[in-house]
């Protein structure tokens, strides 16, 4: 199935915009799961399970798996939400950006070893390293173009022409790499400014975001800015907020408890 | 011993420039090796046996090894050669890029986990984004600046108050955030008009240069508009050129006589 028909019939289907992430810290893990077998595996199950009547994807973040040398519980993970929860999409967040050869690579082990439905990918080295997602038609592309963090301002906020650098990536995105309709762009809760900025240019794209929850966003800012007319475009991810609210071992039931108030909180600002 | 002294030790000492990318194709290796155990380690340990007195270091590719499930044999070849050939040093060719907590976590997979010298990174998140690389103060960490595919010019050669995109990263990378001392900058071997410029503006700082061999690069033009005055300051690499020189059971060999090809031609433009 195409990633944006998952996603979005998922959304109207549980009538949420939840993304949970899956950035499992093995230091906020309970000892109970952190001693014993496949304990990132364990830890993701027992989120997933409690979480996922309130979510319309998960989002693994492939560098909590790197670090630990964890790629299999990933593979494990996603197999898991695809088995067991098969309307709930997948997003690998990687951000990924390489040149061809090597993009193709990246897309391989994404699309192929994890089989997810979607990834995030970095633009700063332009088409060709971008070409080779574009090209797998069902999946989703979600390219950083206003990202979350403090300094995202650096570089994407440095004025070419009057506009934004971020404003050029999605201006290029949207008119010469998107012949196959599945690219979607990372645009940061913190900045709603700059949302209500990209929903102008981009009416229809579907916008990841990051940053409510732990990084402080605000859902009704968020969902002023940038949601469509028709109450959908928009895929808010908290992570460490829901996945870490507890530390001990009642870590699955207070991610529900969390998890449930966040799309409470979207629910009284979106129309479904 | 701090990456910067360790690669130019070893240039200086073997007199070379060259980096030998171990970006093993499992379809270009021959079927002796692929049809055997740990295929991607053997067809290293060959390549690095055959390569070893002419290279200054080795740069796997992360998406070679994460494509195929292969971090383990990724991590054994860091292993490998830090054992058998301890005065060269590795680079993870990993490109990555992602929030504060995130890139953390990224620095601790290059770093702790596979234990490289020195690893490539991608500035499109700004400052905090590489802050937790540059901490490591005794590795080396490497910038995408003006990158060797078609496409770079995409956003890198958008001009902002008169100057490229690529140069403002430059700019930025040494004059905020090189307290360490530790930053490089990656250049494309095709593209030596921006690498003069660059060495203009960057006196001091080592370019990665990939893009020489397979996608065409002059090493003579590299030398010209790249080199210090001391006649270092660049690693040159080469990747398919080098290990792919054959797909038959003579690879190693192959990849001996292009390895020491390559490095004569730069002997005959770098005084050591």
């Amino acid at each position: 199935m195409i990633f944006l028909e998952k996603l979005e019939s998922r959304q109207k289907k549980s009538k949420t915009l939840l993304c949970v992430g899956l950035d499992p810290d093995l230091k906020r893990i309970p000892d109970i799961i952190r001693n014993g077998k496949s304990p990132i595996l364990m830890f993701n199950k027992a989120i997933i399970d409690a979480t996922h009547e309130f979510v319309c994807a998960f989002k693994p973040q492939a560098a909590y798996y790197g670090a630990v040398g964890a790629e299999h519980e990933l593979a494990e993970t996603v197999s898991y939400i695809h088995s067991v929860y098969p309307d709930i999409p997948v997003i690998l967040d990687a951000k990924r950006g390489d040149i061809g050869p090597t993009a193709t690579k990246y897309a391989e082990e994404s699309f192929l070893r994890y089989n997810v439905d979607a990834v995030t990918v970095n633009p700063y080295l332009g088409y060709d390293s971008i070409q080779p997602f574009v090209e797998y038609k069902d999946k989703g592309v979600i390219i950083l173009c206003k990202t979350s963090n403090k300094s995202s301002g650096d570089f994407q906020d440095l004025m070419i022409s009057g506009k934004p650098l971020f404003e050029h990536v999605a201006e290029k995105a949207l008119s010469e790499w998107n012949q196959n309709k599945n690219i979607l762009f990372v645009v940061g809760a913190t900045y709603p400014s700059q949302m209500k900025y990209l929903r102008q240019l981009a009416k229809n794209t579907v916008f990841l975001v990051p940053g409510i929850g732990a990084q402080g966003g605000s859902v009704s800012e968020i969902c002023d800015n940038g949601l469509r007319p028709d109450g959908l475009g928009l895929i808010l991810s908290s992570s460490r907020a829901i996945i870490h609210a507890s530390q001990e071992s009642d870590f699955a039931e207070k991610a529900r408890i969390v998890a449930k108030l966040t799309r409470d909180e979207m629910l009284a600002h979106c129309s479904f």
